[in-house]
């Protein structure tokens, strides 16, 4: 899987992508990072890529000719680089690679959206600074517009290292332990079950004893049960799209009540 | 505004806040970071952080030890360079700074929660790896469970540079122009116009005419109007929050019926 990203601050990209499990998933080539500064793109010589919005207003707007230069640029890259070897410019079987805008005001990126990107060869990001982009420029080349959340950030990088992230370590080999990226939060709706590791008794505090009983189905049980009266405690939104037996849409019930103590039910 | 984080991955946090506005509002000191390695509180020789889950399962959980010794050591910190000076340890003046675990099956952070967060002096985070933390020392440290969206990620240090980033620009000084934080996406439950900047005429597609009329009224009328289509096209979600016109609900409402073409509305 190959990324490219289209940004005024190519170092904060690498810099991360250079650490922990994204680092060893470049060095092993199972992902790429591309990381393209826009500004190389200025083509004016105070490398200026920024000016005043029309209409007034405060801050300055980046400007379409260098984000649209900076974008031909990869175009033509991959194209040379040939993941579309067999593909004729011009010519329908020509795909580009789909361009992320990371923007508050796009779709909301959420777990299956990850999944949907996991299985593209190449995707771009643009991410945008100070208040935004031309508007015709992303007309002309972005086609998804996506936000990571309900929040103003002061640029896009954070964000699609994020999205960069989640897609990521859904692509094959990328974590070491193929059942890692599958059972776990979101998965099925339901949020994790809590985890304990050693030692058993730490300050006081006892692992609780059916994880140490070795009753596999007890155990099971048990995960289960704390997922879903966790997903009802703290995610409410999410448990209406959960498969729940008769006796958990019961248990359920008890939750959303104001009145039960969920302290008492865990 | 001073913002510890507790993390295996210090450079992570360390290299993204060298960087643009955290770089500049680090360095005019309207903000400081302290990112402290959880694995130097290890206590053992193989410097290991981590075990086997109890119950069985795939992947590691992150030892209670460890993290308990390093938060005990930022507390000390904050409490030698006295932000609660006039405070006795022990007594109820004593008051420990917010500690925000980054996980998915927290609340969700949005623009409200950064406000919030931003009015507060001193925040820790603590970012987890691997399958989780051990429950036990999460009880008796977290005061509060934030996910920054329903999508699973390989590590908790983005999620906290994605929250530092939407609390420090909320900081007086942080951004230049103070009016830059105030009016934009979220601050009123509308999403932002499109923006233009020079050249008028890009590639034969041309900025709104009314935005070069000099007409303020008339700009600000169509700024408004832009921002209710793109919210009830993009995020009918939000749309149910803002505060509109009856001539506003009218048009909402035509954009939410499937039949109407929303970009002959635009």
């Amino acid at each position: 899987m190959k990324f490219h990203v289209m940004t005024l601050f190519p170092d904060i990209i690498n810099n991360v992508m250079k650490e922990s499990i994204m680092g060893r998933a470049v060095k092993s080539g199972y992902i790429s990072i591309d990381a393209v500064n826009i500004r190389d793109f200025a083509g004016n010589k105070h490398n200026s890529v920024d000016d005043y919005p029309y209409g007034g207003g405060a801050g300055m707007v980046m400007q379409a000719e260098p984000i649209y230069n900076c974008y031909k640029y990869i175009c033509e890259r991959i194209r040379a680089q040939g993941s579309n070897e067999d593909a004729v410019e011009g010519t329908e079987q020509f795909k580009m690679p789909r361009l992320i805008y990371v923007t508050p005001q796009g779709k909301t990126f959420n777990q299956k959206l990850a999944r949907e990107y996991s299985k593209e060869e190449e995707l771009i990001f643009l991410c945008g600074r100070y208040e935004g982009i031309d508007e015709r420029v992303l007309e002309l080349i972005v086609t998804d517009y996506v936000s990571v959340g309900d929040y103003v950030l002061t640029g896009g990088e954070l964000p699609a290292l994020v999205m960069i992230d989640a897609i990521s370590r859904l692509v094959p080999g990328v974590l070491g332990n193929g059942a890692s990226a599958g059972k776990e939060s979101f998965s099925g709706s339901l949020l994790e079950y809590p985890q304990y590791t050693r030692p058993e008794n730490w300050h006081g505090k006892e692992v609780p004893p059916v994880l140490t009983s070795g009753n596999h189905k007890l155990i099971a049980q048990w995960c289960r049960r704390q997922s879903v009266i966790r997903t009802a405690d703290r995610r409410p939104d999410l448990i209406k799209g959960a498969d729940l037996t008769e006796e958990e849409q019961q248990l359920v019930k008890k939750i959303l009540m104001k009145g039960s103590d969920v302290n008492e039910i865990y």
